[in-house]
């Protein structure tokens, strides 16, 4: 039996705790499996007197994280402490820097710092792994950069964003508005109490800018994200798009297109006969559409405790079978740099729901404006007087390019026919 | 640059014809992905003079596979011969001897000799891959051996065999019987035209045998796979459990339990809230539930000549990158032989569907042979006079054991009530 992997865990919060869970519970399972022992040495945190439920006086304790890079029985640092700079990212900088292994969780970091990161990593020849970072527990980072390596992956897309799922479901299954299920998602503890990391989309595109860079070769590119969230979805969206063959999801996609790399993070409306439409719940699922494997979708547990240590302790069993390479699967300079297409350029149908006034000519009004910008209306759904008494109008366009359809709502705008702002969702007709 | 891996590919089917159309297709992204080219030398098949649609006089031509061994010019063999013994397994056992790397799509020799080849292998530390073994395109090897490695699974199950879910899917959506069926999908190709290997369950069993060793890091045991197939499923089975709440699926299903290894492949009653309900058409997916992790599903094309050649080309860039280790994840010395475990011992609900005779006494008969094997009823549906005069009669068990039911049908042997044999089906209450 070789000598042990020797790690040190910054970072105690509820993964830290998981991972210090896991490496005690399956101690004998992963033994076997990496071919060596996996040991903490060191931890550090903020807090050294709060409880996390398990026995840490095993382990030496670290006031300063950055000594844990120095310390010549680490050879793994494990980074759990969150953000995209400060702590998290002196750490990793001085760990790869120091030629040992990495491992985080840190999605914002990686999205943010990932390509500097793997320079280093490279430069030192040592291991930097993030598979937690997306999608938790379920194994993309490898699916991708690993499993789907033959093929040239036309689109990545999933559900990448639990606390939204599980607030659209909810919103489904009780036909309820956003901020009533979002009330009691956070009274449940699945979402955070300043939720607009989540529900904004931010979170989603940390995780489709990792996953774009892997599919495609690119150099990771968070800022050219096209981001926007759930907030101002309405239960009426969910149960009209339900009658149209729909369920709403949020979904990160990116695309190569020959006018540049796109990616956004938008809520779709996916046909019932696709496998996204049947993920619930704060489940994730991540689909490559590869051009030899044809559709591979990934479907579990995208947080929580179990599954984002499940994925970190599998990055340390790679590190400890010496399985790993590139982070991104090829050099850093390998990786190209792309400009973003715009959404607007891209082509399909849509889903618009306008709250109109219960007057003579409003339909006129906006079907002349559809017929202006070139917009061919597909099925048109008009529902009687809501309680603010406005009328609900929703339509389905044909494939027309999103440009159009933007222009046909530019036209509308200031309207005194249209009782707020209209809701545009692409559909997802892949 | 590193110097290219150089390999032999033995048979030129479909899929052999395919990873020569991948190599081709996709050589300069496998170059950036592998670090190195992936180079073909040398080919060999019965029939050198089939047109297969790809060029073949770029690549030595060589008649006797066994000859690729000893070539200086060859580093790892791809072998796409089939057959669990006979030339694939000669060329397996003498590549790996001399310590070039092996892949393989072929299950069947895997589930019979994989120990063995896994043993030779270690001793001359050389590569064995066969990702392309089961499922097809979808990375559930490594999903298993890799992305799910920190986890205790409790379970494995999953759809493997994509003729069987074609007829079963095509039975659901047009109400037909399952000699209809099978006779349409010979025409279409998607069925052999001696089916029996896929639809009597033996296809599946040797997928399943193999992801039960990886799962469990057990010895591949597949004598002792319980297999039954899908032949006996009328288009009323399906109808009736659509009514109950379910889809039928033929689920191989492995389990570590403390009577031993439990392996089964049968047609199962999946609930539609499981993501294996939603699995249509040639489509596979394998499910893997783990103590930390929870539920992971990997869905996509089981077969074909993309999608096996995707996971062949997978295994070479592992190779080609050097990120590979023990065919099983750890050396054949630590697989545990594990005893089998009895399919009876198992509890849960089932399925039972009889075609009665249409006079009185008969369910009482019936529900008294329930009674005294001590089998709850949890629903029962009869309906009226079949075309041959006979009664349908469906019921759903609470929760109980399965040498429960068997005593049940044991008491109705020879019965003159019943019109034909039973039919049970196990509930998959996952």
């Amino acid at each position: 039996m070789a000598e042990p992997l020797r790690i040190a865990l910054a970072g105690l919060g509820t993964v830290g705790a998981g991972v210090v869970k896991l490496l005690d519970a399956n101690r004998a399972l992963i033994e076997r499996r990496a071919g060596r022992r996996i040991e903490i040495v060191a931890v550090t945190a903020r807090d050294r007197a709060r409880d996390r439920g398990v026995d840490l006086t095993r382990f030496e304790w670290v006031d300063d994280a950055a000594a844990l890079v120095d310390r010549a029985d680490v050879d793994a640092v494990v980074e759990l402490i969150g953000g995209s700079d400060g702590p998290a990212l002196t750490l990793a900088r001085s760990t790869l820097a120091a030629g040992k292994a990495f491992v985080t969780a840190n999605k914002a970091m990686i999205a943010h710092h990932g390509v500097e990161l793997a320079r280093t990593a490279e430069g030192a020849n040592a291991a930097l792994k993030f598979e937690a970072a997306v999608a938790g527990g379920i194994p993309v980072i490898k699916g991708l950069r690993e499993g789907a390596a033959a093929n040239e992956i036309g689109q990545v897309y999933g559900i990448l964003n639990g606390t939204c799922n599980y607030i659209l479901t909810a919103m489904e299954e009780a036909g309820r508005d956003f901020s009533d299920v979002l009330a009691e998602a956070q009274a449940l503890g699945y979402a955070e109490a300043d939720p607009s990391f989540d529900i904004d989309g931010v979170d989603a595109a940390h995780k489709l800018s990792i996953l774009a860079s892997l599919a495609f070769g690119t150099r990771i590119d968070f800022d050219a994200v096209a981001i926007s969230g759930i907030r101002h979805i309405i239960a009426s969206d969910i149960s009209e798009a339900r009658t149209l063959g729909f369920r709403v999801r949020l979904v990160g996609l990116a695309e190569l297109t020959p006018a540049g790399l796109f990616q956004r993070v938008h809520a779709c409306l996916v046909p019932l006969s696709h496998p996204m439409a049947h993920v619930r719940g704060s489940l994730n699922a991540v689909v490559a559409e590869g051009n030899f494997v044809g559709r591979l979708v990934f479907e579990g547990r995208g947080a929580g405790e179990g599954p984002t240590a499940s994925a970190v302790v599998a990055d340390l069993i790679d590190i400890a079978r010496g399985e790993y390479g590139p982070a991104f699967a090829m050099p850093v300079d390998s990786l190209a740099a792309i400009g973003a297409a715009k959404a607007d350029a891209r082509t399909g149908r849509f889903y618009l729901r306008f709250a109109v006034a219960d007057r003579p000519g409003v339909l006129a009004e906006i079907t002349a404006a559809m017929r202006d910008a070139g917009v061919s209306i597909e099925s048109l759904i008009q529902r009687g007087a809501a309680a603010d008494g406005g009328v609900l109008l929703v339509m389905v366009t044909h494939t027309v390019s999103e440009a159009a359809v933007n222009d046909a709502l530019g036209r509308l705008e200031g309207s005194q026919s249209l009782l707020g702002q209209p809701m545009l969702m692409p559909i997802l007709d892949v």
